[in-house]
């Protein structure tokens, strides 16, 4: 126990997510019985180098272990995260490498012991693959392992390799029922972007009468706005993009504040009870913090290069203001906010996409143009 | 109420305490009345520049006006945020200024409005000499005037001047009573380091059974010990001097772990239900924050240099730890400490100096040499 938390200090201290990928090579401590049946072939879609442009790949993933499903890709989304990584951002990556965790499909085989699914279910898939932890909080234990780019010794390619694929292999803990009351293409983006707002708001316990503010309104932006409506919250969303106002206002919010220069700000000032970021790069987070009632509580789910933020620590003390981050959800909460979509029509606004249209995408999501989640149709791969 | 707003959020950004002296320059919103009598001569040590260097300085304070008191010191003891202050770490700095905020003496003289205190009276004063503020939280306040370096136009230096002198005139709100069942010299470090470590252990409810951890024993930390092993906690602390074993032993800590290298920190690894930090200096702030259990709470009340402390926000998600910065603390807590700390002898550690000492002193607290306050003899000024 004593190693293990030693091995995540490091883990943590070197904020590159490769670290723990190593440490997962060395220490297998999954439970799959030895793998009898041939690896499975893949087409997806690659980067070859850190700059990040995606080509069409093919390649081979591991057989199906005793507890694994092999999922039939049907959409793909794109997140933000995945030009981060793929470019470096978080550390040092291996390549090729195919990016993407909001993923759904069909499930088309299934390992021996798989309990939890059968051949031709509604199935999606998130950030993470497979590890040993069943407590909810599966995405801070040591040895889960994320769905691209983390060193595995069962995986032909040495690393997990995503979902910008026609398939991909998982440990079925980590996948989680689709419900038939909602599209593939509306429920890919859940996976992440939905969790990742879902999870903070409903632990915070966000109700009707509170003054919830959004600040960055993108893929997950606008889904941390209409969870927070459900939810009954007066939500204030904070956007750097005038041409979002229309959209944003439509999503059901009752102020929308372009941020184009900070004094914007002013007129919020101490009004909120609490505030969702997900703006995933360097920012004035006091200068936000600051719409916050004192002892309010400020949540960060965007993660910035070098995952580093920044604080004026006498703005924050002048603000009194609870910081805390946020990191998606456990696989219950992934499949809890599938669920509640699904039965409240809480649906993200997608884009289809080929897959050849991939690279021009990603350049939409880092000029802000992306409106707000592409999908990516997986039988173009 | 908008406008001075604006004016604080101006002030929040632009992080120097100068900024709000020049609103309360041209916006004097105290009650004052016209000053009938003369300027009171006082004779201390100021600062002519940013190097620090203190020398003798005879000057004027403004006359005692109808709701001020008049202070004989007794003592002033030294803050490392005296040294912040003067050397410019956190903004541009008139000179020549007299630091010092840790202030106690006699009554001797006092306005005709003055209901708390009369002739005689043994008081105490911390770092806010004036404002409007009456709501418990006066260091938050828009107007709320510091007790050295704040632009004055009722000073004769045209700033505030502090308690590194023979005397200071003060608006009797801003000052505390001092009871007879402690000393002018143990009471002096009370005002600032006191009620800083007290007010969030308070608000906190830090109580019997919890695992509380300070970080950085110096003025500060050694008090945030002394009151959280008062309040019942197990106190972990948490020093990088490996000399102060000993001193912090007797304090009545459960441990003392000397952070010679982060890794110390590993064996710690959530295990504590809430940290308080005095370190006044950027650091590792999630390497520390590791310690304490996940949805713990970590309090900043150190300041560095620019106010800036940079988060690792993958470490900080992991942790799941609530962070939160505090200032000080309001005049009631102030009150509250003094009385709490006399009742229950809970008394620093200190060592009394002559002003011909005080350079090397601060060099000493520049050094972690200081075990753990230089307390003043105002009779040497």
């Amino acid at each position: 126990m004593e190693e293990n938390n030693k091995s995540r200090r490091e883990f943590l201290k070197k904020s590159a997510l490769v670290s723990t990928a190593l440490f997962f090579a060395v220490n297998p401590t999954n439970s799959f019985s030895f793998q009898k049946n041939s690896n499975i072939k893949s087409r997806g879609y690659a980067a070859f180098d850190e700059t990040g442009i995606l080509k069409p790949w093919t390649f081979q993933r591991r057989a199906v272990g005793d507890n694994d499903i092999l999922i039939d890709i049907k959409y793909a989304s794109i997140c933000h995260s995945d030009i981060h990584q793929i470019k470096g951002d978080w550390g040092k990556q291996q390549y090729p490498q195919v990016p993407g965790h909001e993923i759904v499909g069909i499930v088309s085989a299934i390992g021996k012991d798989v309990k939890n699914f059968k051949l031709g279910d509604r199935v999606g898939v998130g950030c993470m693959v497979d590890g040993s932890c069943r407590n909810n909080e599966e995405q801070y234990c040591e040895d889960t392992l994320f769905t691209y780019g983390f060193s595995s010794i069962k995986e032909p390619t040495g690393i997990t390799q995503g979902g910008y694929s026609n398939n991909i292999v998982v440990n079925s803990h980590f996948a989680v029922h689709i419900p038939n009351n909602i599209s593939f293409e509306n429920a890919a983006p859940l996976l992440c972007a939905g969790v990742t707002t879902y999870s903070p708001l409903v632990q915070d316990n966000i109700k009707s009468g509170m003054k919830v503010g959004v600040a960055g309104i993108g893929g997950l932006g606008h889904m941390a706005v209409k969870l927070a409506v459900s939810k009954g919250a007066e939500v204030y969303a904070f956007t750097t993009s005038e041409d979002k106002i229309e959209d944003i206002k439509s999503f059901g919010t009752k102020e929308v504040i372009v941020v184009d220069t900070l004094d914007k700000l002013d007129d919020y000032y101490q009004k909120l009870d609490y505030m969702i970021s997900t703006i995933p790069a360097q920012f004035d987070v006091g200068a936000y913090s600051s719409t916050i009632k004192p002892y309010g509580t400020f949540v960060q789910v965007g993660m910035p290069k070098g995952f580093e933020l920044t604080l004026n620590n006498l703005s924050f003390a002048s603000n009194r203001v609870n910081y805390r981050a946020s990191l998606i959800g456990g696989m219950k909460d992934t499949q809890d906010v599938v669920n509640y979509c699904a039965t409240n029509k809480i649906l993200p606004k997608i884009e289809i996409i080929k897959a050849e249209q991939i690279n021009e995408a990603w350049q939409k999501v880092l000029d802000k143009k992306a409106r707000y989640r592409y999908v990516i149709d997986a039988l173009t791969f």
